[in-house]
């Protein structure tokens, strides 16, 4: 029954990443209708309950994610887990209190860096972080958040994305490393000229 | 049944607001150990269904917030409503693209002024809109918000704010234009040397 379930999630991401996103040059996949501008909550509601049944048994009591798309995606796993949600604040300005955790993260879409923040207050020993994002690419936005976890002193129990771009190798990368990582769904290949998406099976 | 959920869930709020705000000079409240950094999503479940109880029968058929700190909110009250979030982006650029409905929002906590824009796909005729944000003081977040509602030809269903500093009065001049305003808890006065916090009744 479960896993029933978790089948019909997944198939339904993407039938919606087929059927609402759109694919630009320049390796752009938006699907900014459901996931990151205008968000679908009731299936952001069940795309939790699957991070939920991917992590249940790794101990996690905080969800990390970044602003501004990760929040709500964070915020229905952290409502399934009953755990607080933190999100990291970007900012360009070097913040120099030394209240926060904080690191710079590369932007490899825009070209430019910027820095990433946490207060000390929301991360610490004694939290199992579960760290949730929108997308997975190169893989530096989860990157800079696993650094958080790491100068906090918590203890990282994965991270879940909603959509990897396999190709780009970011999740690989985190993977080889013993990371736990789940996509929910990764895409193998994506063609502009023609639109089509083609994903890992 | 239902209205005795309704005083749980704003007596819960104030007192997490007696216990767990912090009150600075400069008339700052800090909530970010439960609202707005720090999330607890299993509390802010039950505040969205407070905002649908109280915009029920409203037609509301599209709910509007504002990065980063409105989302998470936003997204619980639009599960409740079976609806989509939309969240307006703010920007420092001006945005000369067509595509987006954008206005300035002045930042009276920062003395700045930045741009707040929803991409036209998004937003317009035959939206009831109800616009949702943590917090409410001169209101110019709001009005912003208002502002994109009107460019796209939606209407308003009205405004939800989680803690509304009534003292500056943002609220109760929206409200005298007719427009409806739900704060769960309006504080009058707040006094940084003793941390004394008074609501409204």
């Amino acid at each position: 029954m479960i896993l029933g379930a978790a089948v019909i999630q997944v198939e339904l991401l993407k039938k919606k990443i087929l059927a609402e996103g759109e694919v630009y040059e320049g390796n752009i996949l938006k699907v900014d209708c459901f996931l990151n501008h205008q968000i679908d909550c009731v299936f952001l509601a069940e795309i939790g309950k699957e991070f939920h049944r991917l992590f249940e048994n790794e101990g996690v009591n905080k969800i990390l994610t970044i602003e501004a798309s990760g929040i709500a995606i964070g915020a229905f796993v952290a409502q399934e887990f009953g755990c607080p949600l933190v999100f990291a604040k970007k900012t360009k300005t070097k913040n120099i209190a030394g209240d926060v955790y904080t690191t710079p993260v590369e932007s490899f879409t825009h070209g430019t860096t910027y820095d990433i923040m946490v207060s000390k207050r929301f991360l610490g020993k004694g939290d199992r972080v579960l760290i949730i994002d929108d997308f997975l690419a190169v893989g530096n936005a989860l990157k800079g958040l696993i650094e958080l976890v790491k100068q906090s002193g918590a203890e990282l129990a994965g991270c879940g994305t909603v959509i990897e771009k396999g190709y780009q190798h970011g999740g690989d990368s985190l993977r080889e490393k013993g990371i736990k990582v789940e996509s929910l769904a990764i895409i193998e290949s994506m063609d502009a000229k023609t639109g089509e998406v083609t994903f890992r099976d």
